[in-house]
């Protein structure tokens, strides 16, 4: 998710960007406190310079264990990954990991609002697709199925999300539609 | 909360450790779902060499803008931070960052669950504190009132946790007792 496309570059944006500053929008006008957590990182080597900061001088990338983003909205526990593929016909499980689904099934089981975000970086093309709905295509895998969705099983099970100006990603508002959380309050 | 005193010492494991393993308790026994987030880095530069990882060769300690442990028990959304001293008759504000006491607030607003465990250290004293309860110490103290709640306060105002062998620290039964959520499913 850290590399650029043609496309998405034009503007200099990611689509991680992009969800934060959705997320910083909420968080500013009260509306949910979503964040994304922190790169997991393991730590070899730190320098503690005299009168200055500690320098990490040796570390290594860590295979996260959950889900980037999580956090509350009216009184709901939010939990997703954002994920995009240049694939233009189906999306490949090949970067979500086991950790990460197993993760999404046990939040399911505590009743929280779980989900991706899928983009289809050659068209722009983004939808909120529920886990309960991805791990059923996952498990077609795991039964010796595809090893991906094709893009009119998302487009069928998952909800289309329009780029828009602010929020530029208004997941919210999908969840409001699919929970009816939006009469809720 | 990095450093170690000479009586947790002794048993190798920091507070941090011991929500760490009673978090792995409640995941493994599908209880709640709780994770402590990464630390939070900044990364400078880095190497890739080749046929190896990715080496992070510079970064630098950021400054956490949350709490450092959120997820989601029985439907709902949970959050709090852990914090030591070792003082004997007060628990000082310096280790609070107003970041972390916005997030709180943030959090209370959407009706999460958040709250702080606090640690005596010289006595191995554990207490669980609500945070709508430490806004109002934390208040006290922008209004010009004392940078500290006396150890008094917490005992009145908070929930004394027991170590426990499995899990260590059970912040789940309290929980279950303040908000009554042992019965709600
Ligand atoms: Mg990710
Ligand atoms: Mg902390």
């Amino acid at each position: 998710s850290k590399r650029k496309n043609p496309s998405y570059g034009k503007r200099g944006m990611t689509l991680e960007d992009d969800i934060n500053d959705s997320n910083q929008y909420y968080l500013d006008r009260g509306i949910a406190v979503i964040h994304k957590k922190p790169t997991p990182v393991q730590i070899v080597q730190v320098d503690y310079p005299a009168r200055s900061a500690a320098v990490i001088k040796e570390a290594y990338f860590k295979q996260a264990s959950t889900t980037d983003y999580n956090g509350i909205y009216k009184g709901k526990y939010i939990d997703f990954e954002a994920k995009e593929t240049k694939n233009t016909t189906s999306f490949p499980f090949n970067n979500f990991h086991l950790h990460q689904i197993e993760h999404m099934r046990n939040i399911i089981k505590q009743r929280g609002i779980c989900f991706v975000i899928l983009r289809f970086s050659t068209t722009d093309e983004l939808f909120l697709l529920e886990a309960k709905e991805l791990l059923v295509f996952w498990e077609r895998m795991e039964n010796g199925g595809r090893k991906s969705m094709t893009k009119d099983e998302v487009r069928e099970k998952g909800h289309r999300i329009i780029l828009g100006f602010q929020p530029r990603i208004d997941y919210i508002k999908i969840l409001d539609n699919i929970y009816q959380l939006d009469s809720s309050t």
